[in-house]
C-alpha cells in the first residue's frame, strides 16, 4: 500500500484510490463538526454565487471570504458555530477559500474522497485504511496556493496514525509532514503559528483554532457520496460510533 | 526583513530580490564544487540540446537524465567527478532535471539569484543576507513536481543559520523546513531517505549522497551574473577565502 502526502494542492495531481482531504483551520474540521451536530449532509459548493443560489428552508449556508461569513450567507466556517447552530436534518452548504476548493481536486480523479481533520483524525485514518485497495493520499489545503503549517502538522499527526496501523513505505511528502508533527509537542501550539491561525486571530476568531487543535475528538468523517451538478455532496462515512473515541490528546503527543 | 521558503518550484512563483535555489541532491552540489574546483564559470543551460550546441575546447558539458550522464555530454552530475576533472578556467555548461529549471524560474523574476547547498552552507547564507534588502527566499527544486526531503532539510539548515544572523518573522513553508531539519540530527541520515538519493542508489552512485551532506565544507556560492540567450551564467560570488569555514558538522546538530 503507497501512503502519499501532498503539501499543495497542485492542479497536476492525480489520485487513484482514497484521499483524505486536508484543511484543518477550518473548513475539514467543521464539516465533521456539522455532521457531528446533526445535519443530514455537507454539500461543497464551486463558489459563492453557486451557494446562493442553493438557498432554502431546508439548507444553511455556510462559509467565509478572508475568514468572515460572505454576504447572504447564514453562518461563518467556524466549527463553535457548527455545535450551536441549527442544522438538524438539514443539508449544509459550504463555500470556503481554500478547502473546498482541493475537494474538488480530489474529487476529480479519486474513488473515495474523505474529509479529515485533526478534530476526527482517529476515525478519518481507521475508515482510509479500511477503504484503501492501492494507496491512501493526504492532500493538503494549504493557504492561497503556499504550503500550511497547520494542514503539514495534520497531514503528519495523520501519517503517523496510518504508519502504526499498516505497512507503508513513506515518501519525501510524507517525511516532511512525519518531521513536522514530530518537532512540535502541542497541536494548539503548532497551529497557533500558522498563517490560517494569524488570520483568524486578527478578525477575533482565535478560539476556533483552538477548537480546530482537538485531536480525535469527533468520531465522524465526511464521505464524498455523490457529485451533483451542485457541488459534492458528503455524508459520515464513518461506522456507527454512539459516543466520541476522544482520548484528550492521546497518540500526539 | 521577509524570509521565505518555497518547497516546490510552482510556476505562479515570483520573487523580488535575492532567491537562494537549492537543489542539494545534486546540481547546486556539483555547481559550487566545480567553481571550488577552479572552472571559470558555470552556465545553466536551458535543455540538453541547448547544452550540447555549445560544445567547444573551452566548455565542459555535465548533466543527467535518470542520474547518468545524456549521451555526448563530457560529465554527469557528480560533484565526486567535479573535484577530479579538469575544467581549470573553463566554462562548465550543466542541464539537469530539476536543478537548472528551478533556477531558471527563479531567474524570471528575482534581483539576485545564488546556488545554495549544505556544502555552501555558511557561506551562501552569509552572501544571501548582505545581498538582500527586503526578503531572502529559499526555492527548493524538489523532485519531478513533488517535494524533495533533501531540498527541505537543505532549507532549514539555511534558515537556521539565517534566523541566527538577522531577524525575521518565519513563515509556514520555514516553519515546515525548520521542523524537518529539527527531525533529523544526521544530515546524511535524512538525504538517505530521499527519493532523490535512493533513485541515485539505484545506478550505483550513492557516495555522491555522502557528499552532498557535508554541511559548510565550501566557501564559494555560485551568482547569477548574466543571462545570455544561451542559459544563465554563474560565478562565485562569495567574498574570497583562502580556505574553507568547514568545521565538519558544525551548526547542525
Amino acid at each position: 500500500m503507497r501512503l502519499r502526502v501532498e503539501l499543495l494542492p497542485d492542479e497536476s495531481l492525480s489520485f487513484s484510490d482514497v484521499v483524505l482531504v486536508v484543511d484543518v483551520i477550518r473548513a475539514t474540521t467543521t464539516a465533521a463538526a456539522y455532521l457531528g451536530h446533526g445535519a443530514s449532509a455537507v454539500r461543497f459548493a464551486k463558489g459563492y454565487q453557486a451557494a446562493l443560489g442553493m438557498k432554502s428552508p431546508q439548507v444553511v449556508l455556510s462559509g467565509e471570504i478572508g475568514g468572515l461569513p460572505p454576504v447572504g450567507f447564514d453562518l461563518g466556517n467556524s466549527p463553535r458555530e457548527a455545535l450551536k447552530a441549527d442544522v438538524q436534518g438539514k443539508t449544509v452548504v459550504m463555500s470556503t477559500t481554500n478547502g473546498t476548493k482541493t475537494a474538488y481536486l480530489a474529487a476529480k480523479s479519486a474513488r473515495q474522497v474523505l474529509l479529515a481533520s485533526l478534530y476526527n483524525a482517529h476515525a478519518a485514518a481507521r475508515l482510509a485504511l479500511s477503504l484503501a485497495n492501492q494507496e491512501i493520499a493526504i492532500l493538503c489545503a494549504g493557504r492561497e496556493g503556499g504550503v500550511g503549517l497547520d494542514d503539514t502538522f495534520t497531514a503528519g499527526v495523520l501519517a503517523e496514525y496510518l504508519l502504526l496501523m499498516g505497512s507503508f513505505v513513506p515518501g519525501d511528502g510524507t517525511l516532511i509532514a512525519l518531521a513536522t508533527r514530530r518537532s512540535y509537542s502541542d497541536p494548539l501550539e503548532v497551529l497557533k503559528q500558522s498563517a490560517a491561525a494569524q488570520a483568524l486571530t486578527r478578525v477575533g476568531l482565535e478560539e476556533d483554532v483552538a477548537f480546530c487543535a482537538q485531536v480525535a475528538a469527533c468520531p465522524l468523517v465526511p464521505g464524498l457520496v455523490g457529485r451533483p451538478d451542485t457541488g459534492l455532496l458528503f455524508k459520515n462515512a464513518a461506522e456507527e460510533q454512539t459516543k466520541s473515541d476522544a482520548t484528550g490528546y492521546s497518540g500526539c503527543s
